[in-house]
């Protein structure tokens, strides 16, 4: 990529918020914007980074947006695209057109090139490769042949990496001289003939040695080397556990082909966490900037496995629709089966989705796992079918419905909690995101059960 | 702190998996524990760093978890401690007992420090100050002032600062001498004569510049000053907005009193993300390492919400008792309605609590975000109402039914849209966590509106 210059940040801040961005200055911006006064938008869009316009521009609505945008279209900040919502982020690419994003792209670093790039779709993609220039597009394919969420695609390309037999003062002056280091960096890399990193030295480790010392001796030896086609959730947990602010990436012999910084490793914690959050909930993404009409179809897809969900449960209560006639009470008692059941079955599921995604559940600790929740279900289970029981019993005037009703909730407590801890772990072993298995799976079973358990044994013990 | 120098990592490396556990080792371990033989144990565990002896930790059985800080006691690295889940840590930390644990703060930096002590009782956390040594006491103390999950619980009090009128030469001496810096460090902070942070110099630019440049030349002059009230949430958003690694945290009047670097930020966002999930899903907190029983306990609170809000719904379904007798089918589709609504309204309860938790929702969107939710939940309402309505009424061979079920339906979902999206908003604005929204106040509503709009609809016009 394109050399990069120190970013030395403009010294005006008219903005006392550590946010960056006031409530009055979008308020002043949209006033400017709608009365197409180009000049006060410029003014004062001009003391704000790149992460603040990319907060003012996913703020305004739509119309305001694409004016805004247009105004800012000769000066682009490549770096507002890195900090954009990726929905936001397609309509701008969009708007300023594949020459202006191409030229966009240049300047980034490496990383954030192919954070861009990757999200396009493929035609778009080979359009933009197009006005990159040569090299930088050689190294852009390159990435993109990795697997997408690989660790290759968070790192970039620019490292500084030295010979062990260097000393602190040669590794200073290459730093002094070489133009094409990255823009921010936190170790050295140090490497051996072939290129394969065999040790890393913190910069602030760098600074208090004694300008002779080699860099072997004072290189720490043990360092985490990434393989490029490693998981970025891996990669994630590994800069977490060990604390680590850069760590190098190497190809399938060894060699050294890039680095990742921890700035990046946030972004993936953060959409990590996000993705579990959102697919509990049976919703595809954080849609808070999908148009109105896809947010709504996205929406639909999962709603409709509720429908189908409780359409089953329709049927199963069909069923028993002369016990229901002949027993009104069975009707006003048999939601709280099902809602319990399924209540107690996401708390399992999602202590156990979080647990796998963290790798605090592992092959060593999962039977004493399973058997914990089995267990908790129990109690649960009879905690919550004597109390429901004995109001049963007193509200309806009938010990025998009472039973009925504590029997069906132990059993479906306990199935949902059993079927809340192995469902994850197997849909984890078949290398799918155990997130989705709140929605289509573990409702479904809780749902069908708790009808049939409760209503089955009001039939059988009852009429 | 103590003074503490570069942590050497230890050079042999018998495990090379990238988390440096494999499951042979903890097979054999535990075969060791179980058999008593302490050497082999000591020598399985050598190899190990911090991180990696408090993943097997976690990992044993209670019984062998004990053994093993038995045999660890008398070397414990205390960064163990800051590894360790808050649950196991507390066991570990009642078994090694308060003068070895107080021992052990001594030796770990000072934001380490307050992370250990700040989870403990009250009494514990006195008992334990007792036998620190009193210059670190008094740090601690001064830090446990602060609030909870404040900026300052985060910080580490080592830091780097030099004044501006220093040379960078003079700046690279200091650190050559000085003994008392942080273990790693990335940026030097640059402070007038009252101490007050003005200018940051990021290591890797430091490097880079003649010995005789001032610092008041290279220094970068934007630079986001944290105070130590800030929340931990809002710390871990600037973090993440900027791309820091370390930020200068500043007293009521100005003053630097320390850093807050990314690593301990890396765990926020991890947190804080896991709290939403926990609380989404109605579990406390991640329970995985936690007892039995009281697992048992924290979740029956929450299912005990789940109970009422279900009683509630039977209460308001044994008021159409009559209405059911006459027409079995309402039992059949009413669960129906009262499901849609529930998962319709955590879809959008989950979109808002995340765009609020990361600061995508603010006053200058909020309408807009609420208008979109009205009629996401409009255009879903009728879609899902008019495929259900045409089934019930084939199903039934009842158009009215139909008509009634659909009617419910749309109802229930718009009902659920709105409520869900300014529900935690609400809560937002009483400064509670919008997260528990899910849990008591969005299901109850859904639930009792989705009974008795359908129920009633049907006993108006279809009895």
């Amino acid at each position: 990529m394109v050399e990069k210059e120190f970013h030395q940040e403009p010294e005006s801040e008219k903005d006392e918020s550590l946010y960056g961005v006031s409530q009055e200055t979008i308020g002043a911006l949209e006033k400017a914007l709608e009365d197409g006064r180009t000049e006060d938008v410029l003014e004062l869009i001009a003391p704000f980074h790149a992460p603040d316009v990319a907060v003012v521009i996913e703020y305004l609505s739509p119309q305001l947006r694409d004016s805004l945008v247009e105004i800012l279209r000769s000066q682009f900040d490549p770096y507002i695209f890195t900090h954009l919502n990726e929905i936001v982020r397609e309509e701008v690419i969009e708007q300023l057109g594949i020459r202006d994003v191409a030229e966009a792209i240049g300047r980034l670093k490496s990383d954030d090139a192919v954070a861009l790039i990757e999200d396009l779709e493929e035609e778009q993609q080979r359009k933009i490769l197009d006005y990159v220039p040569s090299r930088d597009r050689l190294i852009l394919e390159e990435v993109l042949t990795y697997p997408e969420e690989s660790a290759a695609r968070l790192m970039q390309r620019e490292i500084v990496c030295v010979p062990d037999f260097w000393t602190v003062e040669q590794s200073r002056k290459y730093m002094m001289v070489e133009k094409n280091l990255p823009e921010k960096f936190y170790d050295l890399f140090v490497v051996d003939p072939k290129h394969m990193p065999i040790g890393v030295v913190p910069l602030s480790l760098l600074l208090r040695q004694p300008p002779s010392t080699k860099i072997k001796d004072v290189m720490l030896e043990n360092i985490k080397k990434i393989p490029a086609t490693m998981d970025q959730e891996e990669v994630a947990l590994l800069f977490q556990k060990y604390g680590l602010v850069s760590a190098p990436v190497v190809d399938a012999v060894g060699r050294i082909i890039g680095m990742i910084t921890v700035d990046d490793v946030v972004n993936v914690i953060e959409e990590e966490a996000e993705k579990d959050i959102m697919l509990l909930s049976r919703v595809t993404e954080s849609d808070f900037y999908e148009p109105l009409l896809s947010t709504s179809y996205s929406r639909i897809r999962w709603l409709l496995i509720t429908l189908i969900n409780t359409l089953l449960a329709a049927t199963v209560i069909s069923q028993f629709q002369p016990t229901i006639q002949k027993m009104v009470a069975l009707a006003v008692l048999m939601p709280i089966n099902a809602a319990m059941g399924g209540n107690a079955g996401m708390q399992v599921v999602t202590v156990t989705v979080r647990a796998l995604a963290t790798r605090e559940l592992g092959v060593a600790n999962m039977s004493r796992a399973i058997w914990k929740e089995v267990l908790v279900g129990l109690i649960n289970g009879v905690v919550f079918g004597g109390v429901m029981g004995t109001i049963a019993a007193f509200w309806f005037s009938d010990p025998a419905l009472g039973m009925v009703l504590g029997g069906a909730l132990i059993f479906n407590m306990m199935w949902a909690a059993v079927w809340g801890v192995v469902l994850p772990i197997l849909i984890d072993k078949m290398r799918m995101d155990p997130a989705i298995s709140a929605g289509p799976f573990l409702t479904t079973t809780t749902d069908l059960l708790g009808f049939a358990t409760f209503l089955g044994l009001a039939w059988f013990f009852l009429i």
